[in-house]
């Protein structure tokens, strides 16, 4: 974090306690540079980086004063999907949008793609060409089927921040964090089965459950305390569910972090039911708090939760590096990794390895999670200011993800295809869901930069919900 | 190839055409060497050569001369599995193979490793690099869902060679051959169907049929014609077959080329009986005869033969680059890509694509041919000199697999786990059977090159398998 940036955070956090009153004169520049010991311009940063969050407003030749307090849009409610297995569809919508993915005149705010652009992900560059160059003979040949002993190492040292304490021989690397969670469910479903999630649930799994032949049953969820344990109980007295898939750490696209005992409380509905929970830790390192969530694996006594990540948001989609803690599935797991997929690139494997030895990866996580926090505040002002009223938004504990309800009458889906005609790509609400619902919502990318291009963006974007709100009102 | 080689490579023509009688005098270094306007010590290589192939033998005093002429092992005779399907077992044996590959004191004649160090190869290094560097946001961010389409167009051009004719939009990336033929086993079967195979199959294909939860049938294979067209049809008319894995082209393990004929009779009955065909063409590119032989999937007109293949063979495994052209399965097996695997890394692909473009994939290939063969001879003579006498031997078209049929007594799996004390590893032949079969056979990796050290292996080898022989009289 540069100076500015924490001169800034500290003049917001200050606000936000209430020590700056709304309306309230701040200190003037030169006060601030002599009491902090940084410059003028540093200073002036700061002010303006509050500005552009709408927590200041400058009065001219008079200096900066406390903005007056704007309600902040409230959090959607808990959601109400159906109560029953469904099949999932809408397989061309998520093609397309991922096709998007590489026409670079899209703006992909739908998409699920981190910052790649920042200056502490440099030692990547270094890693990759360094591993060509030194480890002739491994980059070329096979990989160990269980991934490289070295890398599962220093990744069991990282999930001990997340409490679970496993070794290298409980870990097996795989393709991303989705390559993972597709065979943790390949080694414990069969097509036809039932698998709970949360409703919204990220539209890559919900995809990947239909691939595989399987149900799927939506479980209310929510937005701040995450999927509702009476609702899971009473699906799970009522069918034969096999499992369920929970994001509890940074949720996609909610944003939530489960509180401790709500974690606990879904091991022990598991174990009385005697189901599988694969739970989805991709976001959880990109958690605002400090010391980082605890996942539900950590408690896990019986080997049933199938944790699975990767380095696909924290470090780069390219790599192609995701991991699987598969507890009591261990040998199947293995044995369907030979089947389904095989062994990984061994170059990637050995660069992240020394990207996380030399210390870069924990630099730049700690980096990317005030940057991806700041993002959402930013955006938030955005929404705020340029969409139409009425509409609640997520207030996310980590990860880079908004999650916008707009009022009932906007269909997003209508919206997102007058927009791509715009190049301006987003993730519409009933991706996010089986049956049909969420299409008053959408998911936005924060991870894209808040410049002014992407400002404007939020503004064509917000155009088109107030005309989409008129046109239905008529 | 050098000056002798190719020297050797002549003089072993003439002697194989008769110009040379078994017992007959050579010509003399001098008169050779200037014959073909070559150095003497080059002459005195390329006969050395051929003395190591036992082709020739040196007579103190009075030059070389033709071997006495030792008749070749027979090859194998047609394979006789059982004919029903059956589930598949071994999961263990083939998980210890696959560890064994990272123990750098073992000897992997089991394994299926090709030879990663030639100078040929150098350029991938070159490649592999400046996709780094000067592709930064590719190498780090997504990948198309369908792989590179650059690569994917110079794919579609290798794939005219064996007279496949498809676009670059008719072709998945995936991370390897086997997990090309998952998700193609993935995109058509259901868990309990059958799966017809070629008898011996590889053990890699047989494991997945069994961790995709598929019974497979085996068919009768000839060693030299391949699976018989006869006995898959009476196993048609029987069972309800969903599909047959063919490896038509320098089979993995028997070495054969399917002729054309039997290659359409193949289509010809899966049309009729409306299964699919899985055509595994991992080895075709290096079949020893020019122009490379054709694929089935060049006949078939209605997009029922799924063609995999890779470049784990012809460039390295590390790459983890392979392919499909699915026919009319393509979008349900982009969408089995998307559920199973997920998008591939992109730097190694980069790293391909340049490969092929600049002319190095061609280069390597011709070269690797001709040294797999080279090797492939030199180790059929060690197997004459220093195996028991009675052994059958294929004799491969291509590729780089030797499969060794002992006689009955012996049991490679008792043998296998002897020498794997000595750090030697090899593979039985009942790793390629379902059905409990060739427990006298095995198969050798000749990508291994024929060493001093790798020819003591043999002699150790031989020994072994003689000592078997001798207990199991007694």
């Amino acid at each position: 974090m540069t100076r500015y940036q924490h001169l800034a955070s500290l003049l917001a956090e200050r606000i936000e306690q209430g020590l700056y009153r709304p309306g309230e004169k701040l200190p003037s520049v030169r006060s601030l540079s002599q009491e902090h010991g940084v410059s003028i311009s540093t200073v002036q940063q700061a002010y303006q980086t509050l500005e552009q969050q709408q927590l200041i407003v400058p009065q001219p030749r008079s200096g900066y004063f406390v903005a007056p307090r704007k309600a902040q849009p409230p959090v959607p409610p808990m959601s109400r999907p159906v109560q029953r297995p469904v099949e999932i569809t809408q397989w061309d919508q998520v093609l397309t949008m991922l096709d998007a993915r590489h026409d670079k005149s899209i703006i992909p705010f739908g998409g699920g793609s981190p910052d790649v652009t920042q200056p502490s992900l440099k030692p990547i560059w270094r890693e990759l060409s360094r591993a060509i160059q030194h480890n002739l003979s491994e980059v070329l040949n096979y990989d160990e089927l269980a991934g490289r002993r070295e890398l599962r190492e220093q990744i069991a040292r990282l999930m001990l921040d997340g409490g679970s304490v496993v070794t290298a021989n409980d870990l097996v690397l795989t393709s991303g964090c989705h390559s993972a969670l597709s065979l943790a469910l390949l080694s414990v479903c069969q097509p036809g089965d039932i698998v709970a999630v949360e409703s919204p649930c990220y539209y890559g799994t919900m995809q990947m459950l239909r691939g595989l032949g399987l149900k799927t049953i939506e479980i209310p969820t929510d937005p701040e305390t995450g999927i509702s344990i009476e609702a899971l109980e009473l699906a799970l007295d009522q069918w034969p569910i096999k499992g369920v898939i929970l994001v509890p750490n940074c949720n996609n696209p909610l944003g939530f972090i489960m509180p401790d005992a709500r974690k606990r409380a879904a091991l022990c509905l598991a174990q009385r039911h005697d189901i599988v929970i694969f739970e989805d830790d991709i976001y959880g390192e990109l958690a605002t708090e400090y010391p980082r969530p605890r996942t539900i694996h950590s408690w896990d006594i019986d080997g049933r939760v199938m944790l699975c990540s990767s380095f696909t948001k924290t470090i780069a989609p390219g790599l192609r590096i995701g991991w699987i803690a598969p507890g009591r599935y261990y040998d199947r797991l293995l044995q369907m990794k030979y089947a389904a997929s095989g062994t990984n690139v061994p170059s990637t494997q050995l660069a992240a390895c020394n990207f996380i030895r030399e210390g870069h990866y924990h630099r730049h996580v700690r980096r990317m999670r005030q940057i991806y926090q700041r993002n959402m505040e930013i955006y938030t002002c955005w929404l705020r200011e340029f969409f139409p009223c009425g509409i609640c938004v997520t207030r996310p504990k980590g990860g880079f993800m908004l999650w916008v309800e707009l009022p009932e009458q906007v269909d997003m889906v209508c919206v997102a295809k007058q927009l791509c005609r715009l190049k301006i790509q987003v993730a519409p609400g009933s991706l996010f869901s089986a049956s049909g619902k969420y299409r008053n919502c959408l998911r936005i990318n924060c991870a894209l930069p808040p410049t002014d291009k992407h400002k404007e963006v939020m503004v064509q974007l917000g155009m088109a919900l107030k005309v989409a709100m008129e046109w239905e009102a008529e």
